[in-house]
């Protein structure tokens, strides 16, 4: 769906990024993510399937812990991503720019946290 | 999608319900359950879609977030229904069933949190 | 652990309940109920230690999700307690109240969930 | 209780960090997270005064979570001043260690969502 721009650009799986999105940390590992989304798409028709089957309320729940543990682990990884690159190139950088990008990851987090 | 059953059998939104799911709390709501899945499903299609045009991984999280607020609230709807029907359904009935469904509810509960 | 239902006697530490808290399901198990809280505190103590001795960030960030599991455990108990005896027993009086009961009872997990 | 130290090094509220501490972020705010700390072991007292007097379990639950969100904010503080200042620093410093913190922090903040 998706892998000609990274392809093009990054040769092996973890190659460079290319210029224009150096600072999206999450580039690399593009197709990873897109894979895990499907998968995670995949379990929201699951739960339609099961809600129009009328499957047990409990076990509805169960798959729904499932999708939830599924995306905040996403957001785990996007998030390690972020730090790794964003987060260190805005610390080398120097000047202001850490502390914005540490308050903005921290609200992140804050958000994750919250739902 | 789904709806030929709830229809035929429940002509107002909140019809009865047929006898045979009498103890699944969440079938007089199934129509708005699956609403709410459809858009949950177009939720991960949008992240997916943000992942393929190299948004930013904070844009990402906090649209993540959002997805993980909504299956939260939808299971939130869900157990709430398991608790006003089957819960005091047992009860009624007497004897030990109240027990294991309590256990059972809880242990639903305890998997909501920690995801 | 909690037979004579601490009702009668109680002159221990707990004190006696009064009758017209009969349907406070946490009643028998305050003992350990009691006996979990004083553990957090403890911990929560330790965690002062740490801060006050410089303890590593990640270390105490360690202690503090323990505590936050603790808290979220004890809460899961409580709400067993509650689901079992005061929400059952609303389902036996009918009438309304069973609605009252289970809806306070989502909001109370739906408050649990986004801390 | 415990200023005498950050006192001395730091004679101003931001000031600048000892340096044998140079990679605890969260010792500059020392003061500020003792007051908090000490917040939360009154809100966990609070709680057991609760349960010792039979307070109804829900409002015994909105306590919890209040007291839980707390610690999650104390926890988010001390996270935000770790990525500023060690993950900031590893950066910095160049080499793999920056992973290793990125890592670290990581697996930290995943504790944290599932408590």
């Amino acid at each position: 769906m998706t892998t000609t721009e990274s392809g093009a650009t990054a040769p092996s799986e973890n190659g460079t990024q290319s210029t224009q999105h150096a600072t999206h940390g999450y580039h690399k590992q593009k197709d990873e993510h897109l894979k895990r989304l499907r998968r995670i798409e995949g379990q929201i028709r699951g739960l339609q399937r099961m809600v129009d089957e009328d499957v047990y309320c409990i076990d509805i729940l169960t798959q729904v812990s499932a999708s939830t543990k599924a995306l905040q682990s996403f957001a785990l990884q996007l998030l390690e991503e972020h730090l790794r690159h964003c987060v260190a190139d805005a610390a080398l950088r120097g000047g202001d720019e850490i502390d914005a990008k540490v308050d903005e990851a921290t609200k992140a987090i804050a958000r994750m946290l919250r739902t």
